[in-house]
């Protein structure tokens, strides 16, 4: 059996999302459709051979499509969505998610009562890198995790309607979702505006664990230099994840430090241990390629996939949470 | 003149202060005083020709002294800098100036009653870098500043007494209280202290100022890797200071983001500019060269240091406000 | 008029090439070629629309191919070359051209005669680095060249047939050729071959020229990290090309060294000039694409490409006097 | 007992000799020379305990010194030091040895006559990057060793009576002479002067062994970047040495080639192993406090220096092969 995917949404990232389709095995690209169009001359350029359409009505009523991959605006989201569980497609969706933690419980409740896939384009997962994380993690390699830091970096192609922490966080928050089993408590958001349009483009968000584990993400449109770096700290050792680096984008140290207690005064040994760094090697396949065919697989196999409506809906939560916080100037939001 | 100086410290950063005060014009290092008997012996295997103390009063009492560097922990200067200024001494101390705004103020009144000087060893106001970064801000090349960003962590020799933020922020501090003309409104942090000590090891703190400029700082001191990293974000240009670059320290990209109004929505566009990026040849003498060369200066030409006691005091002040944010949960503090 | 192209050759860089071409303006791409069934499939995967074929002799012979892409090893290109331009057909050839001077002799030879176009795929001509740096050089920015210094290391796919000078140095040999107006007088090779296979698998190149500029290659197919590094000096201005740096690839330092004469005694003062770096902003479109577009271009006007099969056989020549020294242990062969 | 140490030449590299004399164990500084009124001042300012001359007969006449140290240009070192052997003095002296082959002889027969230590100052081999490279080398962690391959390039200071080999390179060849065990075979040597001084500034030097280890050198004067890049390559591991990274120095990397026979054809399969990348720890204490104290050690056990007179003649040896091969066009000179 070939399932058949339609593709809506050909802007930035539909046309990766089209060419991983394409090489899977197991499905085939039926339709593209875009409303713009410039973006279906390029389909139609591209792909001479694939059904390409402006009305995705169209390709949501057809009973050719047994899956639909939505790649387009997050506002968006949700009608589509609904209308493809609806019509009984699978639903592969960019992230994040929905707009809302009730979209998003409303699309989930949707897909389970019609025994249908969902599953949220949290690419990072599918990356050697965050598989190499979560192995470790899951090892216990790093010990008891202390802190988790991410800066995420670029000048920024502006989103209309949204602001930086959706446009840039959903990467993160999905990736500790992923590799940190417990939940978070509480998140606190510190952001400005500098353009007047009541959206952050400059936002620091905190994240609360119940243990004292605690995560930060550095999120910002406009930086002169593109950053992707991680560091996660714990008791064991300690790692540093630079997504820009070439060869050896995770290095794990060994270093760390001890707590002793010398001369009935209860203080604090740096240990620094071998200092020794370690790079391991990682699986460098294209994570989107990873993911489409996972998808295709969870299809075909009924299995639910770890990136599935309940992880975008956490997501969701944490992004709505953000945006608590950030209006109530930094306040700490419970999660 | 030659100018008597007594060091008082000679721990980690005293052997630099002395070093760099004996290599001074119009000055000479006539005391070195420690209570620890092994710092001692070090200074006098260094320099067999000054006369090495254990008992800091018999300096302060000398009237063989002219100014006094404090080079001991934070929570002893106002004490000893307090004698010192009662005895007639001009004073260089060690950063954060006191352990609370009050001693600050105590100590600047004395001072100033005496006629004496007071400079707090803000070292980085004298490296090639930020004596650039100052330049380009005030010859408004960068435009509106829209943020300010540090991140300075390693894993850190943990402190007895202080937190991270007391050991850390200092640095980042005094630079933004003197490269940022505008003065801090308020402040936000959230950190966590994964020692049961009662003192954070990772914190990040946020400075809002009335413009939209936003000032982050990201301290930790249990991060596997050193960073000294500050991105500045303006209206004209964006820079990146990295302070462990061995040449290019300071890179200044012609990038931005331009604000327009097309087709009756109000939107944002971002504009690349050239994408060019410059960086300028910075003076590489010795920070705490320049910096103690420019305290004998000041004493002699009885002239006001950049960074007085005023500066000592406004960095204390920002670091009590830390704390009290810190305490409270990452409740927006007022300065 | 549509330009139909056909691609023989469906291997490594075979898909990249087929790729560009389908994007051009002015061309579709025909068919493709390959005699190697798996490739075959991905062909027929990725272009269901193009006609695939295992028989390249019938594709050269096609009336309905007006120019063909050559993207096989060197030792087949003479042959398929010779065919193609037989034909009539315009000729894209991978490089190096020719397994030797003669073969490039008669292609050019032969294509002259047909008026057909020969384009070599020098494909570092076209990216914005070179571009960059040949603009700087026909300036006069860098002043007198002293020296042109390339590393070209990885861990390489051992070619069968060719050894590492045939594999990576033609990158370099091609772009020294556009860049550098001076022509090259003598060529010096040390190398090593580790394997026993008589295919030096590490090799210096030294290039002199009639004035005092140098060129030298460090090519190596046995380097753990992968280095394309290129340092080039001159009276003026030097220069620092780092493929693998994602932003700043080309910087260009304000650094020199000025002869004088002092106290009459005739000698030299290094002189560090400001100390300024200045990295240009470059165009970051795929060289391959603004290459295929060009082949076609030049095809559609009836011009000379810069890339041309005299540039192609100035590039064989110098391979063919590297071996030659490799030969004859180092010695000097005059260009 | 303590060792009484008179130092000569107070330039560049003296005031570091000076101070790690200073603060060995088992020696104390008795005198200072320099022929230089600037040189001299300074050196009284810093140690104003120290008698400082300038006259170094009555330094190597007195019999109040031990041993002296002779940090002067290379034209020198062979009338200094034999002076100061003649004399009773052991004899730690600045690379390269000596201007010749025959003046190294001279010198270390006189020690041996006389039973004094000489120790050349071939710095590096105390660094904790060179001592772990010959660790892993002796262990057989690289297995057979392919190549070695050394940048040591920067914008130098021109010397006036020696080329930029006898400047950088003594550097490199104490280096490969210390870690590899089997003796260099031969030597070709490309380079060119750039300022018609009849001194070559950039040299490619290459050198061969009797196994097919190949060594190369890339030295220049006119470079506007320093790097100081080595990397090595064996049948088991390869190794990167970058002496400018300031925490990981050395990464070794577990990947290689390996020689497969298939399908009856002798062919090469890269095996490219895990991709792991590990850096070791390394000793950071100052390579010249290791090896002053080191020659305090030889002296007073009576015991032989790894970097003794006759490792010292090695490298003189190679520097003036690679001067017969310069002004001989690059032609291969046996050693």
């Amino acid at each position: 059996m070939m399932l058949k995917i339609g593709v809506i949404g050909y802007g930035y990232w539909g046309p990766n999302v089209v060419r991983n389709f394409c090489a899977c095995n197991g499905a085939v690209v039926s339709a593209i459709c875009d409303a713009d169009g410039i973006a279906l001359k390029r389909a139609i350029k591209e792909y001479p051979h694939i059904s390409v359409l402006s009305d995705c009505d169209k390709l949501l009523d057809s009973n050719e499509i047994d899956a639909v991959a939505i790649v387009t605006p997050v506002s968006t989201h949700f009608e589509l969505a609904r209308k493809a569980l609806n019509n009984g497609k699978h639903l592969f969706v960019e992230k994040p998610f929905t707009s809302s933690f009730r979209e998003a419980e409303e699309l989930i409740y949707l897909a389970e009562k019609k025994h249908l896939k969902i599953m949220v384009d949290h690419t990072f997962l599918f990356t050697g890198a965050v598989r190499k994380i979560k192995e470790l993690i899951d090892a216990n390699t790093l010990g008891n995790l202390y802190y988790y830091d991410s800066t995420r970096v670029n000048l920024g192609l502006f989103q209309h309607d949204i602001n930086v922490i959706w446009d840039l966080a959903p990467h993160d928050f999905s990736i500790i979702d992923y590799v940190i089993k417990e939940r978070p408590a509480a998140i606190a958001v510190n952001a400005a505006d500098h353009f007047g349009r009541g959206l952050a483009d400059v936002a620091y968000i905190t994240i609360y664990f119940e243990s004292n584990l605690i995560a930060h993400f550095n999120v910002n449109w406009l930086s002169p230099v593109k950053i992707r770096q991680t560091l996660i700290g714990g008791s064991e050792k300690m790692l540093v994840w630079d997504d820009f680096e070439m060869d050896e984008k995770i290095k794990i140290y060994d270093k760390g430090v001890d707590v002793s207690n010398r001369e009935g005064v209860y203080s604090l040994l740096t240990k620094y241990r071998s200092g020794d760094m370690w790079a391991p090697g990682l699986d460098r396949t294209e994570a989107l390629k990873v993911e489409t065919q996972y998808f295709i697989d969870n299809i075909l196999n009924d299995t639910t996939p770890i990136n599935d409506g309940h992880a975008g809906l956490r997501v969701v939560r944490m992004l709505e949470a953000s945006d608590e916080s950030l209006k109530n100037k930094g306040k700490l939001v419970k999660l």
